[in-house]
């Protein structure tokens, strides 16, 4: 009777008790199956719920910030953020100090293991580029798997076919390979990116030509030089090797593949985007079109004509060879790429530079960077 | 001075400090990248630890038993487990009586949620039929998005498709529609019950002939009858009008799929055994293959005269038309598979019975299941 009566004085009073959903919330698309929580509003607050009534404490860590759940008589805690920055976090719940999943949210692999995730929608204007349209054809994203030598284990990696793969037989298609960042693994770019919707939409619309896009491990999904004396240089060093030696031959002698650098392009996000740097520039009768989106660390420590065994230096060698050199970032974001882009620049060197405004390091910016770099590549004269 | 002392000991005395893992146990394959825990050991004992300062209590919850977990002085959870029955558990841990995924484990879609997962390997020998084989080509399992008019959703689903699939572009094939159980999903059947591993091997030597598998959502995957006012006889009967109208057309149309009936079977586990006997007893003009592993529920209960319609009323029709009629379930469960199969039988209806030695409810039983059921499909004279 008691709990009925505030019940009433608060709603009279229009206040919302804590982590209280706004009326015009919806449950996150990123959300298991039937599950209400975790909601969004249209001003893209994010609220959350947990029944927990053995739990001292229990927070929400997202974006950034701890916030502090409320617990009703029930023991079920809630909250309600501030207003998020659009597109895909990742985001954990702290139960009396350790770090969950919560049991509502799809898991997806970031931060070195299994985590919960959650999409703060944009305008379906601002969204179209990257959401599934049932009016386009679909490609598809096939799992394979392939036995490494050099690593002595079995690997996977997912593999882009565009819709009309399937039918044109006689066709061969351009490749793009697609790398993830630090503690994220190959699965990142279609679970996180929506990899597959950028596809199939500017496929469809001919903003960029139809190719198949491999993405595989980066190895360096586990952490930032987490194996025992492993220094920054090693971290994902291994992935070159593979990459050049078992993962393009397997795709070019099992998919219907082009295998000439004009139809080769890699790209990555963060640590993918310098180990594309890495793989690419040191290999440039391989690769034609380079991307990195919010990566290339360490690009600038000695100086750019240091860098890369002085691939800079020749500047018309190098425009003539390189079809695409992209570059991009979160405007919100502090990874280097528009001191990179200017340091080219200034070096004769023919790059494109793109900014995502108001996002930070994180996969909006990545989506939106990809949905740039694409319709650049593989235009071919 | 004091812990060196105690260890000493401790290793003296020969004794195990509970939850530390054994000499000769090694990280559970289905941990995340460079997760040492949760471990193995050759007894089938497994080893869980949790960094939980502040937790009070923390205990794992698999295979029925909840276990309680000890804190060391720096507030470190761990417990060794009983022997436990091979093949994969889904599991979880207990945080202050939060069910939470291990942070080291990978996830699995089931229970209705996102679920911690373990493999308790078999001997090489008994494991060799899922387990992935650098000797042998490998197929492909390809995620395919699709519109339903039904839903008025986007769907997915996930297609096997056999190695030889990409060159042999004169073929058509046949088709097995394959379906997981109550609170799981489209991902089941491929991440827990290794399906390609045991496709690969049994094409590779000859066992079954070469075939497009297809998993998609049972409309099952979010717990029993969990929409209110939905009742049992409602829980995922949408499933079979999705499938029929929706996934076999975009089978047919999108793939190198033979489509008469002879080349069309359906099986599924627990729920995606009772929906696939739904499906396919209502409608034997499509379907000639059908398996039900620990599934079937409610079949008897009317009497297997007035089951489906009256469709075992006449044995030798039934028997010309249904090529293969599989059931099959683990020696330690009570599914009733045995029931049925001694009812068939007893009304002349020719049908397969199968018995997984030592296992229950879980998905070593349906490997095994499926194992025993391919060899007998699509061998049309």
């Amino acid at each position: 009777m008691k709990t009925k009566i505030f019940a009433t004085i608060v709603l009279l009073a229009g206040m919302m008790p804590a982590g209280a959903a706004a009326d015009n919330s919806f449950p996150a698309e990123t959300n298991v199956p039937e599950a209400a929580y975790p909601r969004v509003d249209d001003a893209s607050r994010a609220y959350f719920r947990l029944a927990a009534p053995e739990a001292k404490d229990v927070k929400v860590d997202i974006c950034g910030k701890k916030y502090d759940m409320t617990r009703d008589d029930k023991g079920v805690w809630s909250v309600s953020t501030d207003p998020l920055v659009p597109g895909f976090h990742y985001y954990f719940l702290l139960v009396d100090g350790v770090s969950v999943v919560d049991p509502a949210s799809e898991t997806f692999y970031g931060c070195g293991r299994m985590a919960g995730g959650i999409e703060i929608p944009e305008s379906k204007e601002e969204a179209a580029y990257y959401t599934f349209n049932k009016d386009v054809p679909h490609g598809r994203v096939s799992e394979c798997k392939y036995y490494s030598d050099i690593e002595k284990a079995e690997r996977r990696c997912y593999v882009y076919t565009p819709a009309e793969y399937e039918k044109r037989t006689d066709k061969k298609y351009p490749v793009l390979y697609l790398q993830h960042g630090m503690g994220e693994d190959e699965r990142g770019w279609h679970q996180q990116g929506k990899m597959a919707n950028i596809l199939d939409n500017q496929i469809a619309s001919g903003k960029c030509v139809p190719m198949i896009v491999v993405m595989d491990y980066g190895n360096c999904g586990y952490g930032f030089g987490a194996r025992p004396g492993e220094t920054r240089e090693e971290f994902g060093a291994l992935f070159t090797p593979i990459l050049l030696n078992e993962i393009i031959p397997y795709i070019e002698s099992n998919f219907r593949a082009l295998s000439d650098r004009d139809n080769r392009a890699m790209a990555g996000l963060s640590w993918g985007g310098h180990e594309t740097l890495q793989t690419t520039l040191y290999n440039l009768d391989k690769f034609a079109h380079i991307g990195s989106f919010s990566g290339a660390l360490f690009f600038l420590k000695d100086g750019i004509d240091k860098a890369y065994d002085g691939v800079f230096n020749d500047a018309d060698a190098f425009n003539s060879r390189v079809k695409t050199f992209f570059f991009g970032m979160g405007s919100e974001e502090n990874f280097g790429s528009d001191l990179i882009s200017k340091a080219l620049n200034d070096a004769g060197i023919r790059n494109t530079y793109y900014v995502s405004p108001g996002t930070h390091h994180e996969w909006l910016t990545w989506r939106r960077c990809l949905n740039e770099f694409l319709p650049l590549i593989f235009k071919n004269k």
